[in-house]
């Protein structure tokens, strides 16, 4: 196997995945990068942790700048769109002017239906007639590819051909960001106001960013995040109260 | 009429658009921040002038930054994706998650062949069958409105119907760019090996920039401008020779 | 008087200012560009103010990032040094290389003793010979210029000699700042966990954002201010309740 | 030896100097996240090397922002204030508010003049009495360190009392620069308009990244170096010419 297949993947949606390509620095980059303006070296494991806690708690963020973690992301193009808001990071993207597309739709397993209350959000369990959505949505985004297809096949520019394509398209980027970042995109995408599809994106993340830099992550937990995610209210509500941290 | 409506509106496309909103700074801005670095003052137009003309060609590109304009921008979703890779601006889109989407769909004049040396380019004057592109185009673009608003009148969530409809989908946005970032939209976008459609928008900034920092934009072609683009070339040849700037 | 002269300046320090160049958009700028995520728009100044409101309360930060401001600013080094880490803005300083020192030194009015407890503070009213400490802090100061000056005489390059110089010396330089950045710089500046010489900058940047961005400002002191500042909480206790506001 | 000690360091002026502390990516993460574009593979070292040269060649930059390098930094005040106008990086520096001050002053070797014709810059060669130059800086600087000893000694707080430190202090940090940025700081810093002190950080920064991403290196002497250093200059003179590489 090479190095690369054996780095973390998370499957996301269908055909979605966020995989770990590279990583620098981790907990102990956020504390070295601390130590510095204290002129000072690290002090053990536990001390370690809790200089992270009492960053985070207060706001001290720029440590977390100097622990980087690299993602190959697999995502549709309306979820890429809201990503790439996310502008403190780096982004390197397949290109569809140069490359075919190929059949790689995001298709939902469920509908959603419209929420009355919040004009930005969908209802899970409305009582909409899946099954006709799903025929009507599969026929439009076939019958897309197809068009595009056509279009290649008489000698259409790739880029013009293109434009036919609906936005449940799966797309391919490189995503590199510093922890400080990456914290942020958790809290706003993991969200329940966030989009359904992309807070699938903010859940994978998180279970890699808990994996690769555990303190930051527990960190994060306490004192950054303020959404609303019921599997992250869990791991939250599961910690150590915190006299047992200070211990 | 309102202020609004006064400032310059540049048509781009079938149906897009970028409006100037509002601005700061302008030339003078720049210069002002310039001098502040050798505690000096203005000394008259001429010396100005000259003095922005001095940044640019040697890369002093900061006082730049203190000077923006602010636009409101109409353009097809795969041309917003191009758009929003500079990250050094602000950004506030329309949402299809709150407001339903109304027939506004990018409809090319002419369709470009693919071009064989340059994988990533199109020609123009290729002989394609323009009217049946059109047609299968059109039909196909209709069909994923129609499906939309059929998975909007079953109540479907509008974050989910949307999925259906392609990329040429125009959207809507404000943009807020400092000099510097925008002569490097320009440059990046205005250029031949950018889309046809994104070159369209970098030549209609490229005229309110004109219009807005007339000695900028000079500057600008003289000494930042590395690009192909017929027109940017021809207005670039008519300016006066720099002996002439220097006297 | 030119206008550049009644623009507001506040006075800082004992020699140092900040004074508002320019600005754009404003309050209005914020609404605008949220409402073009709605596809909405101003429904007159009460729905205007609470969608401000609204907006930092539910940290969707970027419509803040339309409006900005423009300052020309003078304060010490240390002050300077602490100031230039906020790097989502523009700078322009004054160049020592280029321009020879004046007699500009902060001179504090009165000493501060170490804060015993917390190793990065300061705490007025310790029991300080304040004389003295002027005296000899003074004496080195004044040396210092004049020893600068000397190395000037005798023909050493300004870059060169400025090395003598104290932290406490003057520098200017041109900021310009949009209005989420610039909340970001008050909330860390203004608070007492920073240095006091740098909180005086942060009162005065809150003084003339209070100004010309009032309701941003009545906002932030609302939804995003968390520090620690007399002068902030009495301005924040003296607000209307917010039920007054919702009305 | 811990890891730690193991990192190259190249000692600059008289007691600074740049450590790597670690790197992530190197020239092939640059390779990695260009082909993420072109849907393709690495297809050997040497059409690797060739993409890299070709990404450079034609100015296409975020490749580079996936690679990045972290480096431990001790440089005078007055280099660091230089240093910090790079916004696109990360940085945590000691803070002398927490650290007491230590014996840590530039001594340049050599005093240089000023120069008549470019305002901003210094010539080596002039005809300084450097004795008495010596003398004068030395006997000031002592003076500066006694002073802030006493005045700490007699209770001042730490963050006041460096106001009398002159800025030939050293100051160390931590800084975290992706490859497109650190190629930015080469080509301003490492350029002979830059002041001497910070070109030799320049310098030492470019043998690093030779050391490191020697592909990446190359290509940015042949493409993106557009100054005047002699070191350098030389170094690209021996460069095999590109037909060879082409091959």
């Amino acid at each position: 196997m090479s190095p690369e297949t054996t780095q973390p993947t998370v499957k996301v949606l269908d055909k979605g995945f966020v995989r770990l390509v590279d990583m620098m620095g981790g907990d102990q980059g956020v504390v070295d990068a601390a130590r510095v303006s204290y002129g000072g070296r690290s002090k053990g494991a536990d001390s370690d942790k809790k200089l992270i806690s009492y960053l985070l708690k207060h706001s001290h963020l720029t440590p977390f700048e100097h622990s980087l973690l690299k993602f190959h992301c697999r995502a549709p193009i309306f979820v890429a769109r809201q990503w790439f808001r996310h502008r403190f990071a780096a982004y390197n993207e397949i290109s569809f002017r140069y490359t075919e597309v190929k059949d790689d739709f995001y298709m939902p397993e469920k509908w959603r239906g419209q929420d009355k209350k919040n004009k930005q959000g969908s209802m899970a369990g409305a009582d909409l007639d899946q099954e006709m959505l799903n025929g009507m949505f599969k026929k439009q985004v076939d019958g897309a590819l197809e068009t595009y297809k056509k279009m290649i096949a008489m000698g259409t520019a790739r880029e013009m051909a293109r434009m036919v394509l609906p936005v449940n398209l799966y797309t391919e980027f490189y995503w590199t960001v510093n922890a400080r970042s990456l914290m942020n995109f958790v809290a706003l995408r993991a969200d329940a106001h966030a989009q359904w599809e992309i807070q699938k994106y903010g859940e994978a993340m998180a279970k890699l960013f808990r994996e690769k830099m555990p303190w930051t992550y527990e960190a994060f937990l306490r004192h950054g995040w303020r959404g609303d995610n019921e599997g992250i209210a869990a791991e939250r509500a599961a910690l150590p109260p915190l006299e047992a941290v200070a211990k």
